[in-house]
């Protein structure tokens, strides 16, 4: 039942999916959980498809991921993911990544709405699909970092900018979780990257944008290898997603056995 | 004996991995395919782990791909690759890409040299480890699209110019070759690719690309759907690499059964 109630599922470290420290990048572990939260959805009827039926939708509102090592290129690693609770108009999955030596390097949380595709509406995920979701509820499983946090930007200049492009869209029309993931570490110079690595990333995906929308990202250092990255998009004010970026210095590598 | 020649790979057309119309992108497919040249050549002995150890690497020189149709949104597919000729400096890996049904929906070619990390000279292919890559040649396999072609370029203004940005550049310090082609297909308009789909991509790869290189994109349309894209960097008139595409309108769409 327990087992049930947790999917596991297996990847490796493909080379075009590590960054010049030959480490798992960030974008593609995001890609990843994703897949994962879909893929135990839909193993449990309540994956995009069978929701498709009933014109329903899974939004992901907010992703918090924290690691204290990435895969290296070629390795095995793990992906263990459950739902954590069920409220009204948000569930909280969580995730733990694990590597090829079976320790958990890492964790992740999210957050999900469901929403009516026509309406746009949220729905009362209590109630849908006769409220089966909750049967799956698994608080057994811990996930020892914090939650999704409010982030808060007062950066009044962007950074960069860029324009929405054929390969930032998905099949809904919009720039894809995962590509804003990518933009905003794209923010960071490579020489940081060489001498710290993504403790903690968390994202607020606000908002929609869409192919030829000009996002401007604007960036705070806020202190201690901590920054606050805020997109907006075209001439509006209002933000398409929030991020915030803890880096930490490596740890010593471990030495092989 | 035919087999042990040939491999095969599944796949499944992730979401983040589909774009606005719902198709793998050329991308991802590259991405695979190289993946798959990997897999082929460490199951046989001859993949860059084994290479490594005496100082030697496989690099990419050319690739061409010709599609009829892409895999949809979570369908599976199918990957199959062999060699089909060893010559001194040089080697050709074909590939297969089999849909959900069984149905062969493309082909691809590539062109592969082998250098010393140290040297950046070409090795011998006839003489590395024993000439055993030759042992897996297989002829007996069709490819039925053209060889990669000579592409020239007359443009003389650049259409577009970015920076390569930390998720560009690979384990070894160069922009990877996946992220070239992504580049080079965010040149077109999402609406040329509402009516018009990829029906063959080539790509030459000259010269590499570093962080912070500015790339300066060179498009011309030759005609008929198709066009050359060459990749400058800086100030260098010294191409980095040479694309054509040849873009089709889509077949109508198959009924399902």
């Amino acid at each position: 039942m327990k087992n049930n109630k947790i999917g596991t599922y297996n990847f490796v470290a493909e080379p075009f999916h590590v960054d010049f420290n030959g480490k798992l990048t960030l974008g593609v572990l995001g890609n990843h959980l994703l897949n994962c939260a879909g893929f135990h959805a839909t193993e449990r009827g309540f994956g995009i498809a069978a929701l498709n039926e009933g014109n329903h939708t899974w939004v992901l509102s907010r992703l918090a991921v924290e690691m204290n090592d990435m895969p290296g290129q070629y390795e095995h690693f793990t992906i263990r993911t459950w739902v954590e609770n069920v409220y009204r108009l948000f569930t909280d999955r969580n995730f733990a990544i694990i590597d090829k030596d079976g320790a958990t390097i890492g964790y992740a949380r999210s957050i999900w709405a469901m929403i009516n595709r026509d309406t746009r509406k949220p729905a009362d995920l209590l109630n849908i699909h006769g409220g089966n979701i909750t049967e799956y509820i698994c608080q057994s499983e811990k996930c020892p970092i914090e939650k999704p946090t409010r982030i808060k930007i007062e950066a009044k200049e962007e950074t960069a900018t860029l324009t929405a492009k054929y390969n930032d869209i998905d099949i809904n029309g919009h720039v894809n979780s995962v590509r804003y993931i990518e933009h905003i570490l794209d923010l960071f110079h490579l020489e940081y990257y060489r001498t710290m690595r993504i403790h903690r990333f968390e994202i607020a995906y606000i908002t929609e944008s869409y192919y030829g929308d000009q996002l401007k990202f604007y960036k705070e250092e806020t202190g201690n290898g901590e920054y606050s990255v805020e997109i907006r998009k075209n001439n509006s004010e209002e933000a398409v997603c929030r991020s915030k970026i803890t880096y930490k210095q490596p740890a010593p590598e471990k030495e092989d056995q």
